[in-house]
């Protein structure tokens, strides 16, 4: 199992003539997430080849138009398409309006039932819980409510050892519960130790996106051990005034807080169009942390027992017509 | 003198991977103005290589999304930018609360004024006059309140054949009546009439834009004798139904409307999805009027006394990255 995070863009503020400002599509052992929607991100969805309908969660982190000014089209986009599937949408309390009254204004009663879910940004809080998973959202500090969200795989079962079994005769109707962890005794008596019957399942995985904040110790409490860290960093230490002022992260506080996290990898993303060169991102994290990556447009990071694989989604680098 | 149009985007409904929603940028005596702005229309801008700053006055046909949901993010990036010069968006009632409700979310107060001036869409209307243009907005029949928009140029001064002036000794300070078309007495009592003084100026050009409406007669009296008209269709015949059912024209509709208008070219835009050959609308249209143009995406439509010159803007097909 792995879990892939497909970035569909990461710039800051405005976006240029080839880059997308800020939005991912996390797949979870086959759920598909959207996590914040900058203008531009359904033409990117389309890109990437991700099917509109296997999005039934959309994740927004704030109001700021780099995150959000997006999310109107492809709902209505979705419309268009003739969905019917529902759909539930989490984000800041006034999410809700500013979506319903451009549709209002247009006269559009959507083909499918959107749920708005309103996070709030003092604490963190569980936005959604299957047998699968769980997602979280967790306060950040910028100049607006805004939240991150962390994605959290839970434990599956564990895996039978067929020949084992059958060697001792198990009946398939003992399966479950020696997948489920117990041992295993056979009509004569013999115990037998559910590790030998058994192979552990993968490790849960776990993703969290820490959106437009400035450093806090707060954010590594709240996704301690996460494999993947994407951490927005606008500036490097350079800007450290213009980051402040903004409260957004350098380089170097992205690298501080997966450290406090115990993090296995962290991805930089939401580079200010003032640097021309994010290489530079990438040394100054380096300095504090061990596994940094750049988040690329249309590039895919997967992420599973072996490590990060990134790929990039395009054939070429033309290939945008 | 010429008047050019640039295409950003000429897809209707849903943005796909390669292809834009409605909006154009009208160059008229060196005035910029944009009109209609679907999502991504600021980074069609910017491979047009379009300066922000030189525009002034948007106009936004009505509040469908492919025709308006990238204007927030374009105002908000003249923000970002430090703009500071003011801004008119031209339409409907709505549109105002709509930006502003956007702005508020994000803790926005833009660096430069925006002016919003409301069209209606029940009689035609001067939005704006200066001794250069006068642009008019006037009623089509869409599902929801729609205008199109006309822009003319207004009548240039008279130019001065300065070897034949200079022959009969006319002085400089006599220049500014004769360009005004008066005729000139020397001293000695001889009358030159303005024609030997003078060329004709450049005719004044007319474009007109007509976004989505239905098929009526009243579009064309509104705009006679139009230079240009970009009319959409978003249907050919095949799909006449669907085509009155939503309230879009055909192809042949366009043409027809340009031939009552007296129009001098049509170019057609606005294209469903479901067709994958667009010579279909300008095969259909030419049957009903001489001279019509598919509209396309970062190209220019530049009209002159010569006639109509269409140039791509991109060096090559797949030049976006």
């Amino acid at each position: 199992m792995a879990l892939e995070l497909v970035v569909m863009g990461a710039a800051s503020a405005t976006p240029t003539s080839n880059q997308y400002t800020t939005s991912q599509l996390l797949k979870m052992r086959e759920h598909y997430f959207l996590i914040d929607c900058g203008e531009g991100t359904q033409k990117q969805l389309r890109r990437s080849k991700i099917k509109f309908s296997r999005i039934n969660h959309i994740f927004i982190s704030h109001l700021h138009g780099d995150h959000f000014f997006g999310l109107v089209g492809l709902l209505s986009s979705f419309h268009l398409l003739g969905r019917t599937t529902p759909l539930t949408v989490y984000g800041p309390p006034k999410l809700k309006d500013l979506i319903l009254a451009q549709f209002r204004a247009s006269g559009t009663f959507t083909s499918y039932p959107i749920h708005f879910a309103v996070t709030q940004h003092k604490v963190p809080q569980v936005l959604l819980e299957t047998d699968d998973y769980t997602i979280s959202s967790f306060p950040l500090k910028h100049r607006i409510a805004t939240t991150g969200f962390l994605f959290e795989e839970k434990e599956q079962q564990r895996k039978l050892n067929k020949p084992v079994a059958d060697a001792y005769g198990v009946p398939v109707c003992d399966y479950h519960w020696i997948k489920d962890g117990k041992d295993w005794t056979s009509e004569e008596g013999q115990l037998v130790p559910n590790k030998e019957l058994t192979f552990d399942p993968p490790a849960p995985l776990r993703y969290a996106f820490a959106s437009d904040t400035m450093y806090t110790h707060d954010t590594a409490t709240y996704i301690q051990g996460v494999d993947l860290l994407y951490h927005e960093s606008t500036f490097c230490e350079d800007k450290a005034k213009r980051a402040q002022e903004t409260m957004h992260s350098t380089a170097k506080e992205a690298a501080i807080v997966a450290k406090e996290a115990g993090a296995t990898h962290l991805l930089l993303g939401h580079f200010s169009a003032r640097y021309r060169d994010f290489g530079q991102f990438k040394e100054e994290a380096l300095e504090w942390f061990d596994s940094v990556w750049l988040a690329k447009e249309l590039h895919s990071y997967r992420l599973s027992s072996k490590g990060l694989k990134v790929e990039s989604l395009t054939t070429s680098p033309s290939d945008e017509k």
